[in-house]
This record gives C-alpha cells, structure tokens and sequence, in this order.
C-alpha cells in the first residue's frame, strides 16, 4: 500500500493528520502538484482522477479521495474510530463534514483557485480547463467569512463538531482555518468559540508540522 | 422518525429512492422549497441548516444532508446494503459518490441557480443570500457535458458506477441525469455507455414516479 501526496496541499494534509492521529504510517510518494506531474502519463495510469491524495493498493486498485481513503483505512484500523462510534454519530460526522468540505474548504477554494494567478485555467481541479471568474473570487472570501460565522454559532455549545467526540470534521474544519490562511483570511473577530475549538485543535501533536 | 421532504427537487428524492430501494417506509412531511417553508421559525427550530431532506429522530435529534440520512438508515435496516459490502466496495462508493456530487450534482446545480430567474439571490442553498453569476452559469453548463463524458468513459468496463454492485453512487448519478433536465441537457451524442446504464437504472421500480 503507498499513498500518493503532495504535503503542502489541504487535501492530501487531512489525510496525513487522520493518519497521525490513528498511528498509521504508510510509505509515501509525493506528487508535485505545482510542476504538474499529477497529469503525467505516469500518474494518470495510477489514478486516472489526476488528484492527490490517492492511495495505491497491492493489487493496483486506487482508491481517490480524501474521505475514501481515510473510511478504508479505518476499515483496516478500527482502534480510535474517526467516522463515529454509533450509527448516529456516523450520521452526525457525514453530515458537519459534508458542510465543512462544500461551504469551508470548498469556500475557500473558491477563492484561491479564482484568485490566484497561477491557477489561470485552473480554476477548477481535475482534468479538464476552467476559466477564472473575478465574481466568484469575491463569492469565495464572503462564503468564508459566513462559514466561519455559522461555525463559531455551533460551536458555542459543543466541544468539538460533533459533541465531545474528536472526528474526521474536526480535521476538515481545522484544515479550513488553514487554508483560509492562504486567501490571508483568518477567524473573524468576536468568534470566540471558533478561536478556541482552534486553539484546541491547533495543539494536537497530530497537526504539527 | 420523521423524514421532511420536497418531493419534486433532487436531494430529497435520492432519500426517496434510497427508500424505495432498501423498502423502508417513513413518515414524510412535506416542506414547500418554493414558498421558502424551509426559512421558516418553525422548521428552523428543527433543521437550523434550513434544508430539505432532514429525518428527525424521536428524541429532537436532526440528520440532515442526504448520505447522512441514508448511512444512519443502512445502520438500522442493513439488508441490501447499498454503501458497499467490503471496505474496498465502501471507499469506491464513497470515492465515486464525493465525485458525482460534486462535479456532476453540483455543475448541474451550479448551472440552475445562476440560470434560473426564480432563483435571484439565492445561487446557493442555505441561509445566507448570494446574487446570480453568469459566467458560473455558463460553466455549470459546461462542466455538466465534461461529467457526462467522463461517467461515459467509466461506464465503458463497468456495469454499474462500481463494478456489478447498484449502490448509493448509481442513484447519485442517476439523479444527475434527471436534475440535468431541469437546464435542458441530456446525454450527449455518441455516450453509449451512459445511455446503457441510464436506461437500466430508469427501469428500476424504485426510481419510477
């Protein structure tokens, strides 16, 4: 098993965190996603998606996606469970982290990717060409702001994102703080309880670089 | 257990053929998305993310967002399971089913609400207003006819989205085709593959009207 990465980038860093976080160590190639060599031939045989993460099995099947890989190596791990313990916190889990990928990370995302002058073209991941739209860069940075507003109301009665239960949306929200960082956006003022779920968060020897 | 619903948009009714599916039979509620019943003071004090579908338990508890819903009933009712049998069979749905939401569901919604007059200032679901985009819906156009090509070519060696297992992937995907519809896209010219599996999944008794 060898999971492909690229350490600084949001996606493949969730997955690393979940894999610190379960005492996981996987041999680790990593993919240059700035010099493109996610689209090589190469790679692109591996896993035809063209994204990192993605894990390679033994038999050569890929499984993509950062939430994919994580629920098969909680099949194979199942000490400290990430996805829940009952049927409800699964649900519960599903549910914030859903939300936490479309409106947190894929806010910022939004922002960043029609932004940023290096991603002309790019303004969408995958294979195929997008156009950067001015409009929906600006979209992107007012998504943020709400998300983290909406998550700061939450939060004023729960410890974590789902209770007092650690989950896989507790590194989805943290790794949308982080991001956010690259769209030079932090937590808004008065988000008391978003600045000390993160805090919180933040300490965790599993997010330390 | 309560389900609230919308009968005629898409995301409650990949609950209702989820539903129809495993055989589960729920009391529904109907919430008028059209007359805005879903901002109400009422059903904000059940569901505060403000959408449809949403089950509430008999103890208050609300799931909402449609995988969150349908894991917590596969928990409860887990004959033909249809979010995967083994971990690889879990993480491919899983893998497949993040996919089809987001770059065919959501080119498909994305197109829609900047489309659609009705829709001023409600681009996106949720609480929080956002003004119509042009250039988004014109994208959204586009993406969804690079999504069909893509779900075309994977359908070429498989039966279903994964392999010969019908899962929760196939009725994403499957209410990708119908929700297309709704901005005048079908299956385009030559996706014999798609056409293939679209006519298969129509024939089931669970997605007929």
């Amino acid at each position: 098993m060898k999971l492909y990465d690229y350490a600084a980038a949001p996606n493949p860093r969730r997955v690393a965190i979940f894999l610190a976080e379960k005492g996981i160590e996987l041999e680790t190639v990593q993919v240059d996603l700035m010099a493109g060599e996610q689209k090589s031939a190469e790679f692109t045989a591996i896993n035809p998606a063209q994204d990192v993460p993605a894990l390679l099995l033994d038999d050569g099947t890929c499984i993509s996606q950062v939430n994919a890989i994580c629920l098969y190596l909680e099949a194979l791990y199942p000490d400290n469970p990430l996805f829940g313990r009952t049927p409800l916190e699964r649900a519960q889990v599903e549910s914030w982290n859903h939300r936490i990928q479309d409106n947190g990370i894929g806010a910022v995302g939004e922002a960043f990717r029609n932004l940023t002058p290096g991603f002309k073209g790019r303004a969408l991941p995958g294979p195929d060409s997008y156009e950067q739209i001015p409009e929906l860069a600006q979209r992107g940075l007012k998504r943020t702001d709400n998300f983290f507003k909406q998550l700061d109301a939450h939060l004023a009665n729960s410890q974590f994102i789902v209770g007092d239960y650690f989950s896989v949306a507790d590194i989805s929200a943290y790794m949308t703080v982080e991001f956010a960082g690259w769209i030079k956006k932090g937590i808004p003022e008065g988000c008391d309880n978003l600045q000390r779920w993160f805090d919180q968060i933040s300490a965790r020897p599993s997010v330390k670089r």
